[in-house]
C-alpha cells in the first residue's frame, strides 16, 4: 500500500511540474518501470495550489478501480497525443523543483526520476539537464544501445518545436573527433571512450604483443599532448623540491627496460555477465597484453623529489592528462612503499616495445607498475604526489575492487574493501575458439598463463573432459627472476584426442610460485563489477568425424 | 567404525604411555596415523610380534557388548562408595555410555551429569574425558576459583591408585624416549616422531595459540639441548667472518617481537585422502597455530657473518640439531632474498608467547619465516649457510612440493616443481563440527582465515547451502600492517537458519588483498603429497527439530 502511494505521489509531482497536461500524467502512472525512490521525501510540486491539487488527485486516485479503468484509457490516450516544447522551456528544467528535463533528437524526456538511478552517478546526468544528451552520449558510447533507449523512452514527455531542433554535433565539438585511428584487428567493446581488445588467435601468436593489438582500455578521450611542450609535476616532500621534468629532463634519469603484462581488473567479464548482469564492458579473454616497457624508475624521480621510503601506508598518487568534461583528470594511486622499491621496478615509461608510447598508451609518459591491475598504470601522465592516503579518484575508492557475490547494487559499501592493486592468477585458451571444431586425433591448445606481484606461473594444467582429469601444458616464453615474473606464460599442450569423442570440454587452470590456483566456477566469484573473472576457463568445442 | 577405533587407540596410547613399556608397542602398531617415511627405514620401534598383540587387544576392546555392561556397572557401584581407580580406568570413561571421568590431583569425578552444564560447553570438557583436567585448567585458568572445585566435588566418585603417580621408566634405546610431555587435548597423528595437532574447538579459541597446544610437526626424535653449552653456527661470507654463537650473543642483538601464524603444508590433507589416498600424516584442520615470536633478526646475525643482499637466487641454509640414526639433520631452507630483507622480518627466534621456546617447538632457537610454509621454519637451529642453491635436504628438494594431479608416483620428477614457501590463500571452519547437531533458530559459525607472504586475509564468505548462498562474515583478532599480515584471522558468523531446514552444509572461502580465493573443490588440486589442501572448507550439520 505504502509502495502504491508513493508511486502515485511521485507520478503526480511529475504531472503539476508539467503543468497540469492531463494525459501526460498518465502515461507515467502507466509506466511499470519506475522505482521506488525515499530519497525525495520533499514532493513539492508545482505553484501555490498544485500541492493542494495534486493531494485531491490522490484521494481520487486511491478510490482504485474505477481510477486504473480510467488511467489504462487515459493512458493510451496518451500514447498517441505527443506535446511540443520550446527549447527555452527545455532548458527551464534542471532541478528537482523544476524537473530535469533532456532532449534526445527531436524528443523531450523528463528524467527527473531517474536522476539518482542513473549508473554513472547523477552529476553525470545533471551535466544534460535542461539541454541535449548527445554530446555526453558521444563522450560515453556505452548508451548506444537498444536497452538505454527502450528504458529513457519511458520518460518521453513530447516533442521539441521543430524550429528548436539541436544541430547535428559538428565535428570539431566531438571530445573524442581526435582520438588515434585504430588497427581493425581489435575487437571494440566501446569507442567512445575507447576499449578494444586484440582477438584471442592473435593475442597469443607472440610473448611480446605489438603495439597496435595491445588492448587498450581508455575512461575518456585520449589527449593529444605536445612533447616538446609536455611536463610532468613531481610534487616535492617537506624539505624537498617539487619537480617540473621535461621528456629530456626524464630521459636523463638512468634508463629501465622490463617486460611487463598489463592486465584490466575487468579482463574475461562476458563470463560473469553469463552468471548475472554486471555492469562493466564487456571483455572477453583479451584485456590483457604484454610489452617491453623503458623509463626511468618512480623511486629515482620520487627520490630526486625528496621523498623516502617510510614505514606509514602513504600513497603515490598518479594524475592524468585525459579529464572528463567538468575537468575530472583520471587518477590512481599505488603504496608508496611499492613506489620507493627498486626490486618492485615501478617505471615512468616513455618507450614501448622500442618506441615512443603511442598515443592510445599515454604518449608521451604513462606509469608501469609490474604486477598490479591495469588501472594503476596511469596514462598521460601529468602530475605525482605523495598522498597520507590512497588516491581519492573514483577510479581509486568507487570501482576496481571485488565485493562478495551477495553484494548488489543497493548493498554494496565500497569502503569495505581494499582496492584492487595485485592480481590473482589468471589463464585462459586462446586456441582452440568455442565452438569451433577440431580435428581428430591431435589437438592443439594454446594460451596464456599470469599472476599479479611477480609471482611466476610455475604449472598449466589442461583437461578435455571438464576437470575429470588432467594434463600438464608446456610453458613457453621467458622465464623471468624470481619475485619478479611481471609477464606472462605462454603454454600449449598437443593432445591426442580420445577415439570416438564427438565434443571436447577443455579446460586449463595455471598455478603460480606462491601455489595460489584458480577457482573452480564463476557463480562463487561472481561480484556486481565483473572484476576479477579468473575463474578456470572452458572452451567447448567439436570433434571433426 | 574408525572414530571409535581411533578413540580407543589413543586412550590405550595415553594409558600405555603412563605405565609400561610393553605396552607402548601396541601404541605404534594400531596407530593408523603413522606416515610412510621412506627416509627412516631403520627406525624400529617395537618387538617381533608386538603388532600381533596390539591387534588382539584391540579386537577384545573391540568386542564392546561386554565391555559396556562391566563399566556400566563399575561406574555405578563407585557411586556408592569412594573407592581407587587405576588411571587406566578412568581413561576407559570418555562417553556418555560408560560414563564420563576425570581426575584433579588424586582425585576422581564423574561428570556424566555435567557436561551438559559446561559453560564453556560440552566439546570442551570432553577434551578432558578419561584423563586429568589440569593440563586444560592450565590453559583456562579461570578454572582455577573455589567455587569451581566446589562444584566439581559434587561429581566425585573416588581416588587414584597411588601407583600411578610414578613415573614411567625410560627406555633408552627409544630415540624418543626423551621427548617431552605433551598436552592431552593435543590430536595425535603420529607419536614418533610427534606429529599433532590441537581439535578445532580449542583452534579458534584465542588469537594466539596457547604453547600448549600449538600444532606440533616433528621430523625426528626431539633433541635436548643444554642452554649454556648451545651454540648457533653462522658460515662467513667470503671477506667475513664465520660466528659461533652462544645463546647470550643472539640476545645481544636488537630483539623483535612479531605474531606470525605457522601452517603445515599438510594441513587439512585428510580432505585430500577422501579423494584418493596420498602419502603423509593425516592432518584435519589443525596443523595451524599462531604465537608471538621473538628474537633476532636473520638479517642482523648474516650482516654480521659479512653477508649482503644480493641479485642471485642464493638460499640461506638451515640445519637443525635433531638428526635420524644416520646422523642427518632436518634441513631447508629460503632465498637469500627474503633473509636479508628487513621487511620480510625473519627471525631467530628464542621465545614463543613471552617464555622460551618449548622443545616440541624448538628450544633454545628456531627459525621463524613469517609468510612461508612451516618447514622451513626449522626447529633446534644448528647451524646458517649461504649456498648458490637450495639446501639439498631431502625435506627441501624431494618434499613439500605441489604437482598436478595427474602426476603419480611412478611419473613424478621432483625437480620439475619448485620447493614450497609462500602459501595460498587458507581457511577452515571450526565450529559447529562436520555431523554435528545445532539448535534451530540461529547457528554461529566459527574459522580461521590465513594466507602466505603476508598477504592479509580481506574478506571470508560463508554458506548455508552448499556454496548458492553466500554471507560475509566478521573478522576478529588484529588487523596487520599491508605487506606483512603475518597472522591470521579469526572470523564469524551469526546466521538463521533458513526455517525448516533439517540439513546445513556449510561451506567457507576466503579472499587475500591479492584477491587470491580458495577452489571450489580438492580433486582438482589433489596431489601425490596430500600438501596445498586449501579448497573450501564444508561442514555438514543436522538442525535440531
Amino acid at each position: 500500500m505504502l509502495l502504491l502511494h508513493r508511486a502515485v505521489v511521485l507520478r503526480l509531482q511529475q504531472a503539476c511540474r508539467l503543468k497540469s497536461i492531463p494525459s501526460r500524467i498518465y502515461i507515467q502512472a502507466c509506466s511499470t518501470n519506475d522505482s521506488f525512490r525515499p530519497q525525495y521525501p520533499s514532493l513539492t510540486f508545482c505553484g501555490d495550489n498544485s500541492s493542494t491539487r495534486g493531494w485531491k488527485v490522490m484521494g481520487t486516485l486511491l478510490g482504485l478501480g474505477a481510477v486504473l479503468a480510467y488511467q489504462d484509457h487515459r493512458c493510451r490516450a496518451a500514447q498517441e497525443s505527443t506535446r511540443i516544447y520550446t527549447k527555452e522551456e527545455v532548458s527551464s528544467h534542471t532541478s528537482p523543483e523544476t524537473g530535469i528535463w533532456v532532449t534526445l533528437g527531436s524528443e523531450v524526456f523528463d528524467v527527473t526520476e531517474f536522476v539518482d538511478l542513473h549508473p554513472g552517478g547523477p552529476s553525470k546526468l545533471m551535466l544534460a539537464a535542461g539541454g541535449p544528451l548527445e554530446p555526453f552520449w558521444a563522450l560515453y558510447a556505452v548508451h548506444n544501445q537498444s536497452h538505454v533507449r527502450e528504458l529513457l523512452a519511458q520518460y518521453k514527455i513530447g516533442e521539441l518545436n521543430p524550429e528548436d531542433k539541436v544541430a547535428p554535433t559538428v565535428e570539431t565539438s566531438d571530445p573524442y573527433a581526435d582520438d588515434p585511428v585504430r588497427h581493425p584487428a581489435l575487437k571494440v567493446n566501446s569507442q567512445r571512450p575507447f576499449n578494444a581488445e586484440p582477438p584471442p588467435e592473435l593475442l597469443t601468436e607472440n610473448y611480446i604483443t605489438p603495439n597496435p593489438i595491445f588492448f587498450t582500455r581508455n575512461h575518456l578521450p585520449v589527449p593529444n599532448l605536445d612533447p616538446d611542450t609536455y611536463r610532468l609535476h613531481i610534487v616535492g616532500a617537506p624539505g624537498g623540491q617539487s619537480l617540473s621534468l621535461s621528456l629530456d629532463d626524464l630521459h636523463n634519469f638512468p634508463k629501465y627496460e622490463i617486460t611487463v603484462t598489463l592486465q584490466c581488473a575487468g579482463n574475461r567479464r562476458s563470463e560473469m555477465t553469463q552468471v548475472k548482469e554486471v555492469k562493466g564492458l564487456e571483455w572477453r579473454t583479451g584485456a590483457i597484453s604484454t610489452a617491453r616497457w623503458a623509463g626511468a624508475r618512480l623511486c629515482d624521480v620520487l627520490a630526486q623529489a625528496g621523498h623516502q621510503p617510510c614505514e606509514t601506508e602513504a600513497h603515490v598518487c598518479f594524475e592524468g592528462l585525459d579529464s572528463d568534461p567538468t575537468g575530472t583528470a583520471y587518477g590512481a594511486s599505488i603504496p608508496l612503499a611499492r613506489a620507493m622499491d627498486p626490486e618492485a621496478e615501478v617505471l615512468l615509461a616513455y618507450e614501448m616495445n622500442g618506441q615512443p608510447l603511442p598515443r592510445d598508451h599515454g604518449f608521451p609518459v604513462r606509469v608501469v607498475v609490474p604486477g598490479v591491475v591495469g588501472a594503476r598504470h596511469v596514462k598521460w601522465l601529468g602530475r605525482v604526489s605523495v598522498q597520507p592516503e590512497e588516491s581519492y579518484s573514483h577510479w581509486q575508492r568507487r570501482d576496481y575492487k571485488g565485493f562478495s557475490p551477495s553484494v548488489d547494487w543497493d548493498t554494496v559499501d565500497f569502503d569495505s574493501a581494499p582496492s584492487i592493486q595485485e592480481l590473482p592468477v589468471q589463464s585462459a585458451i586462446t586456441e582452440p575458439r568455442d565452438g569451433e571444431t577440431v580435428e581428430s586425433g591431435e589437438v592443439t591448445i594454446k594460451g596464456y598463463a599470469w599472476s599479479g606481484g611477480g609471482r611466476a606461473v610455475i604449472r598449466v594444467d589442461v583437461s578435455l573432459d571438464g576437470g575429470l582429469t588432467w594434463q600438464v601444458a608446456k610453458l613457453d616464453g621467458e622465464e623471468q627472476r624470481p619475485r619478479k615474473a611481471w609477464a606472462w606464460r605462454l603454454w600449449q599442450l598437443q593432445a591426442p584426442v580420445p577415439a570416438g569423442q564427438r565434443e571436447l570440454n577443455i579446460v586449463c587452470k595455471a598455478v603460480d610460485d606462491g601455489y595460489n590456483v584458480q577457482p573452480d566456477t564463476v557463480a562463487p566469484i561472481w561480484n556486481l563489477r565483473g572484476v576479477l573473472s579468473n575463474a578456470w576457463h572452458r572452451v567447448h568445442v567439436f570433434v571433426a568425424p
